[in-house]
């Protein structure tokens, strides 16, 4: 059984981690899988969204603590291993926010650690009633230093520091409140809720999505006069696209556009 | 009747967009209707602040779709005409930032695109109950790229994400749940509302409130140290203004001050 | 009496303002006796986590408008001294963001103007029900610029503007809500509960909340790549720490670490 299952349907990619036994952990070998999926599908015209979600009571637990103690053992007491996992790490998370595509993170259980810095990440939240989140690393002596990084560019700055310096969780409510998720379902509605909201972005225009996603994090990034210049030039590349001169006309001729996207 | 009508009470400008039967779209007339007054308000020391409001059943609807199609029939495919459009437009939405004096629109009905940003945009907004907020444009192909500017400074990251993606409206007491307005009240008491919060800041110093918005802004953009070093020079320009020295003597000898304003 | 009492007590330090028939005032002598307590406190390894409270009916309201108006009398109307003022306060915010230790805020009563401030630069904060909070100078005429810029990094941008152009106060609740506090207790309870969270953090390992803390701000202040470059170096060394290791050995092996701290 694969470490990461993929299933596409509608143009909508649902990648689900698969290793419960070990609350879908961010081992190698699944930081790997994940990243070669983001890596393809960043390509792939016919998916307009993903979904990420873990198979079973988690949704992910972070770091997988045995084998970063394992790595202990070699001559450096595993300086270079832990060098090269944080960097696959943050690629990783770096990669989902410039993929083209939206991505929602399908959430349950606990998102703890990198698993709650994955949930901060992914482009938007859904959330079952019940799911735990936090930055509990500090509670064995790792300071959730890059979950942080995703974190408080998601959540008000105290509510960010006390998660991160108490090890305490919040529940999903709390989340909402705060920004880290969308929406919070009932547990049973958790794959159907999280699908139709993917099927709502999917339904837009792919090429449309592509450049409004790279839009966003590139001019949050800049003071707001260059943001401006920047948006602006979107702007006109936008409204040159030919299905874009078909849906406004669509619109103002009150009719369905026929999009060829 | 104009496009935009002004009422000057009390040190405070209200402009009215008026052009209700295209839900007062940010057409070329109306986008220089509001620059010229607000450029004529930078230099007008009587004014203290502004209201933004809309006639009609909506506050703002966004671009002129019409007017924009039109521009298709150009040689370059609209290009040019696009280009210096959106240009105007971020030029107009700065003009507000940069005034002087506080902005806040009193918004009613539907601020929809271009309409939502001026929300946005303006240093504080009132809604009336019923008010909806949207950031739709990707439902017809064209993503809101320079509304999502003012939208992402103003509301978590997330819920911007979901807005600007997937065209889905927030209605008024879940804007002010996320920051996009100051207060929600009954339609009929928008005006008197709206009013009343612009008379308590027109009450005051109006050089005062002058620095201080305009260091607001600049601030934000620092890095927190570069910030204090800044804010702490507007502090000092400040106490040696005569009308803030009368106004903390006045304090301290619990009487009211003289100001010369 | 001394203007600042300190406490210490389980690695909590407790510094209490006592200057009550001034409100505790930031005086050229509270300003200097807080400054004294980081400057000391930044060495001692003793101390995981600090609380900063205020002895009487308020935490803190502000500048000592009496001594600021004794300065005017200067040949430079004052101009030399609100310099240097405003860069002792200055300095003292930006010493309890770069202290090593977790600082908790204890709040009752009111927090105006450089009171509000030190409530937003503390690192977390605890308020009593029916405290109020404020920037309230646009009142007298002085804006509070240099509050801003702690307040413009804990709520969202229209509420903050909201603040310090109307002078108008905002209640225990809503400052929660906002982001400003982190917990509101009844009056009775918040000397408990504010001991009980700093309790939490001291209990973490000292060195590791210290790289967490320094990292948290050091990387808010960076675009998202460079963050997690920084983030990722941090997490290394942390790895690296004898400590970390029996932490996470502890934590695999289901028993209490046995920690050196």
């Amino acid at each position: 059984m694969a470490i990461l299952e993929r299933n596409d349907s509608g143009g909508v990619a649902h990648l689900r981690m698969n290793a419960p036994e070990r609350l879908n952990a961010l081992s190698d070998e699944m930081l790997a899988a994940l990243q070669e999926q983001f890596t393809m599908l960043k390509d792939d015209n016919t998916i307009r969204a993903v979904i990420l979600s873990g198979a079973g009571k988690a949704f992910c637990a972070g770091h997988d603590l045995k084998q970063m103690t394992t790595a202990r053992q070699s001559e450096d007491g595993g300086k270079a291993y832990f060098t090269d996992l944080f960097q696959r790490c943050s690629a990783l998370m770096l990669s989902i926010q410039s993929l083209p595509q939206p991505v929602i993170a399908q959430v349950h259980g606990i998102a703890t650690a990198a698993g709650c810095q994955l949930v901060a990440t992914c482009d938007m939240a859904v959330a079952a009633e019940g799911t735990r989140f936090g930055v509990n690393g500090v509670n064995i002596g790792l300071f959730c230093s890059t979950p942080m990084v995703a974190l408080s560019r998601n959540i008000p700055r105290k509510q960010a520091f006390e998660m991160l310096t108490t090890g305490q969780f919040i529940n999903a409510p709390r989340a909402q409140q705060l920004g880290l998720v969308n929406h919070v379902v009932p547990p049973e509605d958790l794959a159907s809720d999280t699908a139709a909201l993917a099927a709502v972005v999917a339904e837009k225009l792919g090429s449309v999505v592509r450049i409004g996603k790279e839009a966003f994090y590139q001019q949050l990034q800049f003071p707001v006069e260059q943001a401006y210049t920047f948006a602006g030039e979107v702007m006109v590349e936008n409204m040159l696209y030919r299905d874009t001169e078909e849906g406004i006309a669509a619109f103002i001729e009150k009719r369905e556009p026929d999009w060829q996207q």
